[in-house]
């Protein structure tokens, strides 16, 4: 299967987003052009927009995640879309027959949109491949696959703060190996032309074909943020502690978390980020989080304005189209 | 207390939509044109209507059904009404005191319609004959009573493909003992002069009155399948499994699943539906269900139309009269 | 820390509100006059306005309350405004560091009002001293602290019986120490020019700083009842009744619940309010709550009216000020 192939439509458009892996840089660029529309800054009103009215867009998570599931809600109702959340219990969509006649069923019941968030890699791009031509499908986080609306908000926050990705080195700090944000933040910033991309974290966490996507791997983080532009922390799953992977919380605090004294190694101008909730105190110190580099609460601003466009992008590729037909 | 009495208004308007018991044919058939207004085939598009708009429906569910409340959320969505989703825990209103003081609250809040679902038969009449004036309720399914909305949306569905009700052969193959959905098609398609409605299932699952509600038993599927032009699969609540009432899934498909050799034994262009979700290998083989004779995908897209009909009629009622009064 | 600093902008207009105690009778009375706009009498229809498009309100319920959460999300809804509701587990905030950490999320995807209820006294003022300027907060009930619009509506529906405060005898009958309800109550009667508030009950439930509040304490029911024009009957939280704070539902019936005889001995034309919902032969005799001087359904009605009137109020203060920006 060619992961391109399924994104785009026969005219070269985007219709899904699954995965940054694949995607041309010119498609990337768009998306974040497009988020400008809805990101006006130093202005606290967002202005609803009519472009996806008649539009149902359906919230599809087999995994709990309230924060990003608000996230994907508030971007489709500031489009005026119809909403619907569909909270599904795992174990009765096991077969993947009960699974896909409700897909059936909602695509008739005129469902345009299916956002996905689910536990297992490869699920989106399951969902993808069954639903019906209309159909765009939205990967909101699958397994440790990937997570492309995350890794596209942050190149928007990373492009607003530092204009040109083709002069940056941005460091990537703590579970590389669990984590499909990093896995699609390094497909993001290597295809956007970063010249150098580091991955930081303890042997257990960085997997073993690292090198061969382009990064460069630091055990050690001092060398790791040494004159960074970027650092982005990554969250840490308190579940990985309990296995042998990962020591205390207060040792990996010692090693990997950000504290003001590791941040000064950086460069002076050096923004932090983080896909929150932030454990404070476990990946970096309050004093980071909440301090004058960090630009983790534009993150999240700027994930409105980046689900908005991806949604006005893929179910609104017809418009032009469909307008012709009503004219003629 | 007489059913025709309390679904109309004075005018004869349909006010409720409780059971298809005692609904004139011409009620039936203005549902089903008026339907025609939001099911425009070949078209995937689904135009939002402001026919509701200022109108809030309450989504009453005291029996858990993602699948209907969500269809009867879209329908009301797609005509503008704001809609409220109360989920009631049944053991908080045991008492009928309980339920009505919750009723006449929802009313002073300005609710306009209640979609009832309730596992005890009688429950939405119950409920209307308790609202006040302004409001429309619509029985979502109460016990093993009556579904209306679902029969509705297979009339609609069989006069798509099959035109005139009056020369029509029907089975409804299952549970007939227990099911809602059953009682209001056996009406529906009565009422609709369908000369030949057939009731196919083992004796342990056919209601000993069945013959007095003007149709015909058989207890041999070949036999009852027999030059049809429509098939009705029931969905089997695998909870009677348990009892004593029916032998296994595997001796029940064999006897009375749908299977492409059974299915032969129909007319060539007869239709297969079923109110779903399918449980495949039981009700029917997935060759079936999903092979060229299967109409339950468009039994799903209908099921909206018909809703939004049902809905704009009760609550749309006045609105010649508000437009004098507002002109006067 | 001053309340009325907290609740009004620098130009004296209401921001937030958290408590009635310190606002001004203007403040209370503006509020009374906006929900006018809302509550049409004598008509069953509720005209939806846009003063609120494009808004975003959250509900934030760290204590369940599906008939609060209710009336504020169809408020907010009937104002054209998006609703976010945040159901909250209180075990995953009970980090204060946390909770904050959520706000400033919320704040950040745009979010402009906060509805919030919590069981501990202070929540709603201790998240409004942390909010962003430009977001509005809404105490829907904290702890046994205040409940300002669920006293403002009782004002309402006061106001529209007996037209003017400064003449009334009121009495507020029941468990006035845990009540926020009757806390709330007790500031709006006596700031409206209320000349003579009783409260009554068993010494166990009235606060010892009654009568510093100026309100008349009576143990004695009939005595408290006599020639007064509003009789209030607070909910009884049977939580209580498990503690030696009470006797049993029928010695407290049998004191302090509300007969057609005991009513008698207030004024022939006093009208009878209840918060809701009803214990139907603990606080009063269900001949009271459904008879003639019962006004509790207008109660849940006017709830809409006046918290639609807060929320225009509060989110609606800057609107002339854009508009101008908007012009210039």
């Amino acid at each position: 299967m060619n992961d391109r192939d399924i994104q785009l439509d026969e005219q070269g458009r985007l219709r899904h987003l699954l995965t940054i892996e694949g995607l041309k840089r010119q498609v990337l660029t768009d998306i974040l052009d497009y988020a400008e529309n809805f990101a006006s800054a130093g202005n606290q009103t967002v202005k609803k927009v009519p472009l996806l009215r008649s539009k149902t867009i359906a919230n599809l998570f087999f995994e709990a995640s309230t924060r990003t599931r608000t996230t994907f809600e508030l971007a489709a109702k500031r489009l005026s879309a119809d909403v619907l959340n569909v909270n599904i219990d795992t174990s009765s969509t096991v077969k993947g027959e009960s699974l896909l006649d409700m897909l059936r069923n909602l695509e008739a019941m005129h469902c345009d949109m299916f956002v996905v968030r689910h536990n297992r890699s490869g699920a989106a791009h399951f969902i993808a491949r069954h639903v019906a031509p209309h159909i765009s499908v939205i990967n909101g986080g699958d397994g440790s696959h990937a997570h492309p609306t995350q890794a596209m908000l942050d190149m928007f926050t990373i492009r607003r703060h530092k204009g040109d990705f083709t002069r940056l080195r941005i460091a990537i700090v703590g579970d590389i190996l669990h984590s499909r944000v990093a896995r699609s933040q390094i497909h993001a910033l290597t295809t956007l032309g970063v010249p150098e991309v580091r991955v930081v974290g303890p042997h257990t966490l960085i997997p073993q074909e690292a090198a061969q996507l382009g990064v460069h791997v630091y055990h050690d983080m001092e060398a790791g943020l040494r004159d960074c532009d970027v650092v982005i922390m990554l969250r840490l799953q308190r579940e990985r502690m309990s296995g042998a992977l990962l020591p205390s919380e207060q040792e990996y605090f010692q090693c990997y978390g950000l504290t003001p004294a590791k941040l000064a190694l950086a460069k002076p101008d050096a923004i932090v980020m983080h896909p929150g909730p932030i454990n404070r105190g476990v990946e970096m110190a309050s004093e980071v989080a909440d301090g004058p580099q960090s630009v983790i609460l534009e993150q999240v601003t700027n994930g409105i304005a980046v689900r908005m466009a991806v949604m006005a992008m893929t179910l609104g590729r017809h418009r032009g189209q469909d307008s012709e037909e009503a004219a003629s």
